[in-house]
């Protein structure tokens, strides 16, 4: 009895609440030593691990044997795609496919992502779309896909024209977030996590912005309980949001602060030469610069979110070879558009509040690309 | 109102019941020539036709018609796919992507399936993964859609290892079935649409069953009144067993009847070089013979099961050159398999009774593969 109390001691649970497709959110250090939190979201005896190859060497081992050990039944494959965003596609897509077909599985498995937010949108989409759909579970091992992208069920691939094109909603069985994992990752990769966390604040928890504000230094330090709070805020964040709008029929696009831009960065610049929370920085710029313009906020706050973003080492401006036809073209392709009017998610009154609407002045919309591009 | 009244007379629906996403099927002659009965579901002001060569010299211009006549805000593109099983593919399917991307079509776009079985499925499955989900609509133009394959929300495209093994579940807006469509069709696309009509006798309506037999010859003449009530009952049929299980946890499986080993046939023997009908015509009589065999129904039924193939031209065997051991590989990775056990859908009882179950004697499957193999 002691144990498990202890156990319960180690993790916190953030639920997403979707009637009879809701799940929990596990957060905490040494969860993957904690087999039986994983083997209960198990589904049948087959199971396929979709990792890369930077992540397999350091927890597909470790991963296997929280979903194998006292758990003599199951039978664990595994597939590590290459790293990176460019790798994003339909052609990696199908090497998961290749894998659970060869290895038999059938619609009882379960597939696991083991990785970042590419992983997770490829293994997610891979298990929409294997046999019509199997189960899936997501162990996120980056600050973006624990605090952002492996929560709420949007899986996808990119196409050549756009990112995220083709994909599907589909809800995990639970999501397992083991923090120290954080422990190997790369300065740049935990900056990027962090645009991320400073959307939340800005879109809707002005209370969490002011807390970052104060907590920045720690996190960029990877202080372990700043760490968790930020990781547990910004889910509660993400799940509020998500029960309220699976579909992304209005507020969830508010989750798209700075992405617009921040996608036509990744599109024109070149998937993963700039991470993608890199790209939302900037973008969040652009976007906050948009929203001034506009006069829909005041010169106080723009400071604040470029001071915070320094203080996360992220970029405040796309790269210099950004075209405003480079931005143009990638945002007509991008979801939001809605019958040929992009809509934008643009901050509007006191910190904590923002919009989604294609009701603006171009004229705002096209100074903020000049200002910001050479040509 | 006296328009209005003849118009009604021209179609009846076959309601499909799914809760919010339920969709009425239009079965009548002359329904492109209505075009309101199109338009009120198609959403937003921009609709993808996806077609194959065949269809598209036939069909196009008068479905386009339909889709804008007295509707100028609407425009239309279409994607002309290669016609054939053989291109039910990742690469055909990344063509309407492609299309629908160079359009910026958005997320309020109507893609439009105009064709037969494999089209429903990829445009499907296209609609089902652009944006991560857009509205569909069904415009079946062989029996083999009409009856089956438009109804029910099952689209995806085949792997080389087996068929239809990526896909998603995604119900269309509606399914409009002009029966004067068929007046185009090859009589072995006819014959094949047939074997599907036949199914639903077998597994769950024993006096529709009895009407084909006595009106097999007037179906194989195409008398339009025959062809009809097949088309409505047939979708009758269908619309039930989906309302009830929608994901196939079970009862939907039993739709399956002659298709594990009619899949084999058309994956053994490569696809498209017999017709999905012919091979699940083929593949009836197997699962009929090992149903005897096991003792489940008698050798009155088996007779009447071959008399109403014949009179519908179908084969009732597999080609001489599938092996015991092409069934065995492509059976081992059908989508009915759980957890290592093939289950299979077997007739039992008196007509109009099927099983969809694991628990049968494997010597019977093996005496009827062994049957109907000649290595």
């Amino acid at each position: 009895m002691e144990a498990s109390s202890k156990e319960k001691a180690l993790h916190q649970t953030v639920k997403v609440d979707l009637g009879n497709r809701s799940y929990p959110i596990y957060i905490g250090s040494g969860l993957l030593d904690q087999p039986e939190l994983l083997q209960k979201h198990v589904h049948g005896k087959r199971v396929l691990v979709v990792t890369n190859s930077t992540v397999a060497p350091l927890y597909l081992d470790k991963v296997v044997d929280a979903l194998t050990r006292g758990n003599p039944n199951v039978t664990v494959d595994s597939v590590i795609l290459p790293d990176g965003e460019k790798y994003k596609n339909m052609e990696t897509l199908m090497k998961v496919f290749d894998k659970a077909i060869e290895s038999r599985l059938d619609r009882r498995c379960t597939f696991v992502a083991l990785g970042g937010g590419v992983i997770g949108d490829m293994c997610g989409f891979a298990a929409a779309s294997f046999l019509r759909g199997v189960n899936f579970i997501q162990i996120p091992t980056t600050v973006m896909a624990q605090v952002d992208s492996s929560v709420g069920g949007k899986t996808g691939i990119n196409h050549p024209l756009g990112k995220n094109l083709i994909g599907a909603f589909y809800q995990p069985q639970c999501v397992l977030i083991d923090t120290d994992t954080l422990n190997t990752l790369p300065d740049r990769e935990l900056a990027s996590g962090l645009a991320e966390v400073i959307k939340y604040g800005l879109i809707r928890d002005a209370v969490f912005f002011e807390w970052q504000e104060k907590n920045m230094t720690a996190l960029i330090a990877r202080d372990p309980s700043a760490m968790a709070y930020a990781i547990k805020r910004s889910c509660e964040n993400k799940a509020e949001v998500v029960s309220l709008d699976e579909k992304e029929s209005g507020l969830r696009a508010t989750l798209n602060l700075g992405h617009t831009f921040g996608h036509a960065i990744e599109t024109g610049f070149g998937y993963g030469v700039w991470l993608h929370g890199e790209a939302v920085a900037a973008g969040t710029v652009m976007a906050v610069d948009m929203s001034y313009r506009l006069g829909w906020i005041d010169d106080q706050l723009v400071k604040r979110i470029h001071n915070i973003l320094q203080q996360a080492k992220l970029p405040t401006a796309p790269p210099d070879t950004m075209t405003v036809e480079m931005f143009k073209s990638v945002m007509a392709v991008d979801k939001k558009v809605a019958d040929g009017l992009l809509r934008l998610i643009l901050l509007k009154g006191p910190l904590g509040n923002c919009v989604f609407t294609g009701d603006y002045d171009r004229k705002a919309l096209d100074d903020t690309l000049r200002a910001f591009c050479k040509s």
